[in-house]
């Protein structure tokens, strides 16, 4: 497998995965700056011009809620979603499904207003609100969605991947972080993971082969 | 089963699955109006203050994507999600996640922009973008995403009434459906199915139980 991604955005949590599901995968950076996720040769592998996207021996994948689910149904002696538990699994997907959609769209608007208004004053209306509308999304996660140890309760899966990734984004983003500390927690406890440690650097290494542990 | 939901919302795509499932459920619809998602009552269902929400016997499910996946795994006779095939099931997933995450969220601010920037300029300065990046959005699927006959391909699936929930904003966005005639295409063969019928038929009528056929 490849996985195409850019340093510090939400690819790091695939990243997290692969590394805890001790898989062989190529890392191949995407150079934002440069503009590389418009190129044509780009589009071919993900029209949308995102990061993630993993290509499999089937094709393309992309959206990080999907990569993850697949990765672990690919792999299911690492565990990291429920099996033969529909209603376990739902509420795995609805945690991601609330990362995706809600979480990463309130942090978007920060960097990528451009996405949703023309006007710079607009843009820059959103930049300022976004403190408020992340910090909000944090406070639910922290008194409602957060299970303990792990983000589901017992049992690690790719849904703390998908929190630890936006959750490094906080400070960044200016919410203050003293108001969710079971969140805090949840970062300092996967920032010890050793796969997190691996990922941490291999997204910071750029583009090379992983070979099997 | 009851779902909690409001017309016009994406609760709809939960509704036509639970009609082409043939599941007894009951519908109750929450009038935002009258801000009904905002009080206790519902805020313990779903924290969010949000539909669809789903209640079944293990507990509350929320989020479209997840929502639409458990039914799915529920009722597998009803075979609308690939099953026994990873990479295909990770298709679908992404499809859904694009509809939740990038053209939900571009329709969202239309009507949503409060969510995202206080000052009422931003505000319109998004309403007016919505055609844009709807339309945007719906060219990325009548081009690269969407399969023939169904969302997915040969095989008709959750991802179709999801779609077919959203397409039906079109017009309502502002954006041009002559752009797309393989969308409209498909919201056609859409509209023709008994259970998408019985759904739009049961959105309208409000809350009532739904026996099993």
């Amino acid at each position: 497998m490849r996985l195409y991604y850019a340093p510090g955005t939400c690819a790091l949590a695939v990243i997290i995965v692969l590394e805890e599901i001790g898989a062989s995968y190529e890392l191949r950076s995407v150079d934002f700056a440069a503009a590389e996720q418009q190129t044509p040769e780009f589009r071919a592998l993900n029209p949308q011009g995102r990061v993630p996207v993993l290509v499999t021996e089937q094709g393309c994948l992309t959206e990080t809620p999907a990569l993850l689910v697949y990765l672990a149904q690919r792999f299911p002696a690492a565990w990291l979603i429920p099996q033969g538990d529909t209603f376990a699994f739902a509420q795995l997907q609805a945690f991601n499904a609330y990362l995706c959609s809600t979480v990463h769209v309130a942090h978007a608007h920060r960097m990528r207003g451009h996405r949703w208004a023309d006007d710079p004053a607009a843009i820059e209306a959103m930049r300022r609100k976004v403190p408020e509308s992340v910090g909000a999304c944090f406070d639910l996660i922290e008194r409602h969605l957060l299970g303990s140890p792990w983000a589901m309760g017992a049992a690690y899966s790719v849904a703390d991947a998908y929190l630890y990734t936006l959750a490094s984004w906080l400070e960044a983003d200016g919410v203050d972080v003293e108001r969710c500390p079971r969140v805090l927690e949840h970062r300092r406890r996967m920032a010890e993971r050793p796969a997190v440690r691996r990922a941490r650097d291999r997204e910071a290494g750029g583009g090379k082969m992983v070979q099997p542990r």
